[in-house]
């Protein structure tokens, strides 16, 4: 099953993609529907408005988690290339909601910044409440699978030890475009992000290092995660700020970010407007 | 003025504090109430229910902030005592709601954690949305100052580069107990912190950094604060961890937090119960 999160004139929808339509389930968005108990069958079970799935206008498809946690340092050939070992612990650190945009939103490019980088990432949905979550449960808690640009003011993430402040400028990070369940996604899926059209970033999730599964698990020892809290999966080798000379988002790029069955996000940079 | 939020046999109630009484000011909780824009006049003429102070039952005083945000490595003495420069940028990283404890709750020890530490802090409660804000702005976008103890995992802290890991265990953070506005609050506090009755930490707040005028400014670069936002600004020398040996909490230890007009935190130490 397919969810999205749709904008249309008198407020958000979450709908159910069937083919080439978007279904109404009854909820403002899929981080409400998420919240109910029974959201797979009422989800499954939707037959309301219907909108061609051509041309919607998609919001983040959890406009406002309650959490997100970004996983950093997780894919093989990342670490690879920064000469680092595999590392014991994942590294967490958080990025707010005010930050995620839609599938095919503007990103907007921080006026303080001159260093904004591109980081193509799988991101998890949580769709149950978990706490000291074993692997099975972890597993269970999983309501699907998006894509996510973690997209990252260099010079901010650096200005101190805590990458906090570079990693949630507001209306920067794309996510969506749907939500695919496990059954449907499937695993080992190509990660893919271009610049222009030129790829920058390749790889396959199978070369993280923790995946979905042993993420939710370690972070429900820490707290306990909600239906609609999302997980960034981290991103591979290939982000700009790596380069010689390092290469950022400039006014007028198009970022896509793909995985393999869950969808692509394109979205323009644009320079920052000051009210 | 002074607020709280208050918990009774049917649910939080947002209140004023009028000397040993508290008035009930129609919204659920400081959070709800600050974000009506109208919130000072509200909470002013506000003739509820009255509940006695003594014996309140405080939840945390804005008990789901969209966002908390912590600044690192603040205190002039406790910057010196690590024999750091004093930093250009504010440090900051995140703690997610679920931290959050009220004022006189148990303090949750993780029973993945063995080095569970104090850090008594100033916080100051987002009262308007700003983005963007010079100095002017961010000091009217105060809504109050309150309590807080950023209890830490230093273990998990320092397991990965990242802290937030350390910083978001469930039930470990307690905030308030009440929010006091700029006007009342003044400025130039002593803080202080106590293990069981002995002193572990003292400063002034004139000793930070940055202040919260400061930091509302620099963070509101970044994204947009909302009503109810948290920003903790940091603890002054004197935690456990810098010991030689460390100390850490224990179950039974009794932690109390506490700023000059502000109020008192006062916790006791638990080891965490599995389900």
């Amino acid at each position: 099953m397919r969810l999205a999160t749709i904008r249309t004139a008198t407020g958000t929808r979450a709908v159910r993609i069937d083919g080439d339509r978007a279904v109404e389930t009854g909820h403002a968005d899929v981080g409400e529907l998420l919240a109910a108990a029974d959201w797979r069958a009422t989800a499954e079970a939707a037959d309301g408005p219907v909108h061609e799935r051509a041309g919607l206008d998609y919001a983040p498809v959890v406009p406002r988690p309650g959490k997100v946690i970004c996983v950093g340092v997780n894919y093989g050939n990342h670490i690879k290339e920064m000469g680092r070992d595999t590392p014991e612990y994942p590294t967490l650190f958080a990025k707010f909601p005010e930050a995620l945009i839609g599938a095919y939103d503007d990103v907007v490019l921080p006026a303080a910044s001159e260093a904004v980088d591109w980081e193509a990432e799988l991101a998890v949905v949580i769709g149950a409440r978990v706490r000291h979550a074993d692997e099975a449960t972890a597993e269970a808690a999983i309501a699907g699978y998006t894509v996510l640009n973690d997209v990252t003011a260099r010079d901010w993430q650096y200005r101190t030890l805590q990458w906090l402040q570079g990693k949630t400028f507001e209306a920067t990070t794309p996510i969506g475009p749907e939500l695919v369940t496990p059954d449907e996604a499937g695993t080992g899926l190509d990660l893919s992000c271009a610049v222009d059209g030129e790829t920058v970033q390749t790889a396959n999730t199978d070369d993280m290092v923790f995946g979905a599964v042993a993420t939710i698990a370690y972070v429900s020892t820490i707290l306990t995660l909600n239906p609609g809290d999302v997980l960034a999966l981290g991103t591979p080798g290939g982000v700009g700020h790596a380069r010689k000379p390092p290469r950022y988002l400039t006014p007028g790029a198009v970022l896509t970010t793909s995985i393999q069955g869950l969808g692509e996000l394109r979205n323009t940079c644009v320079p920052e407007k000051r009210a």
